[in-house]
């Protein structure tokens, strides 16, 4: 493959998947876009982008793929820069974590340019972040999920298809409004509770013996309360609705089993913590960070 | 050492514990006691008992020290059936998970041999219970919280110290009050959301998407669902008013956190958010599973 790839935002996101793509034969010409030099300087330097340039405009003209892993909130402005430079066949892709806000930015923005517009969201990351960071191996085995729209053509959605499955990602195609309710439960929730959690213990009385006292369960409960709060500020601000939804579900239900411990109802506390564990073992396997290989046909 | 040891409920708690005072040089006798004699056959075979009786009253006869290893509703039950068989110097420790309520029992049922009553708590624990399930080394650098009460006397809570010291835990003494709000906090509240947060999930229309696309930071967030039905329900049931406090004040934060998402207060959230990395970053170190060596002195 020799398509000229530009990837505005040389982040852990972007720079691992052109490390990714080099090291299995992509031999196209990469393009790097940051505000910041030492930022392009750093990408270039680890072998991610052959170039550089701080001008979206210039830095997308002649580009093939156009990858956009910038933070959410700095999409819009990225996709109006971008729009009269890019050449119509361009394909547009990202990394966001919520795919309806960029969705609705491009249905306004690129409306003349959506056959070419494949959302798209790798499930991977690491505490780490920025270009330094990155790693050819941090999808493998990953899912990639990919959310086009129905305008989308399927040539270009297999064209991104094939690019992840080349950095060892097992790639699927979900509808973006499922994308964004499923991982508002699965991912936006849990972080929302950790940071909620790790923020109420901070503030009671005993807070020195409570993290004194926290034990493994504890630690592991709680790491996402150590992720990027620009981040997660950002997913709360672009999936508010699907997070409102789920917190409230949430509440509802810690009031549920609040009761249960209210009126020492042992019955009804081991029927519902018993459920869950069912849940929970039943569904281990699936949560063992190995999907299966990519699902997605390519036709490239 | 060569004192007598009872250990009344030989599974995980009770024969790891045997286990590793024997791996350390201990030379007493250790006799088991269970009403399934399976349960003491297989302590006995993996050496964590040397003897095995089915009947506490017979198990505690000229015990020195003897340790309540049963699930948390059945102490009041085997307390009340070594009362009258205990010989008047013998040391009483247990290792359940809630001590409130197991010192309202002693008071009630023990009232005369109070000066000797030490209740402790391990910090540690595996996913597989039962005898067979024990090892040597599941205390290394554990804590273990050991809560004497005003009466009991500083020869007792310097042996029982001594032999948890033996095992490799980091023994440290807490008011009984503290530690049931402490690990209400910290540990029975992260279940219950876990449980409650799983429950959740499994009842939305997506479950099958949700656990499909769920990724790393959600198995390590709901790893703790996946545990013992059972024993929960009772920490829920014996440690009820500060479980049912703390989850009221979860909700309330989760609620406050709610509303800056329904408001899009982006500064808000990234401040909250910011708080709680900064906090769980701090305490990472306290968090690692390996606290200082044992601060209690011991006296023999």
């Amino acid at each position: 493959m020799d398509q000229r790839l530009c990837v505005i935002g040389p982040g852990l996101i972007g720079c691992s998947f052109t490390l990714a793509l080099k090291a299995a034969g992509f031999r196209g010409h990469v393009v790097g876009c940051s505000r910041s030099q030492e930022t392009l300087d750093t990408a270039q330097s680890n072998g991610a982008i052959d170039s550089g340039n701080t001008d979206v405009a210039v830095a997308v003209e002649d580009a093939d793929v156009v990858m956009v892993t910038v933070p959410m909130m700095a999409t819009a402005k990225v996709l109006l820069d971008m729009r009269d430079a890019l050449k119509p066949e361009a394909i547009i892709t990202d990394g966001g974590s919520v795919k309806g806000s960029f969705i609705a930015e491009a249905r306004d923005i690129l409306a003349d340019h959506l056959d070419r517009f494949v959302p798209g969201h790798p499930i991977a990351g690491r505490e780490k972040s920025g270009a330094a960071a990155a790693t050819a191996d941090l999808f493998e085995k990953k899912r990639v999920l990919l959310t086009p729209l129905a305008e989308t053509s399927s040539e270009a959605t297999a064209l991104v298809s094939k690019l992840w499955s080349m950095t060892g990602a097992a790639v699927e195609t979900l509808d973006p409004v499922v994308h964004d309710r499923v991982l508002a439960a699965t991912s936006h929730l849990p972080h929302v509770v950790a940071y909620a959690l790790v923020d109420l213990l901070a503030t009671k009385q005993e807070h020195e013996e409570i993290f004194r006292y926290a034990a493994g369960g504890f630690a592991d409960f709680t790491r996402i309360a150590s992720s990027d709060p620009a981040m997660w500020r950002d997913i709360c601000l672009t999936n508010g609705t699907e997070i409102d939804r789920v917190v409230g579900d949430l509440v509802k239900n810690l009031q549920r089993f609040q009761t249960m411990v209210q009126q020492r109802d042992g019955e009804a506390l081991f029927d519902a913590f018993g459920r869950a564990k069912e849940t929970r073992d039943k569904h281990t396997v699936k949560l063992s960070h190995t999907p299966e290989p990519a699902s997605v046909s390519d036709s490239s």
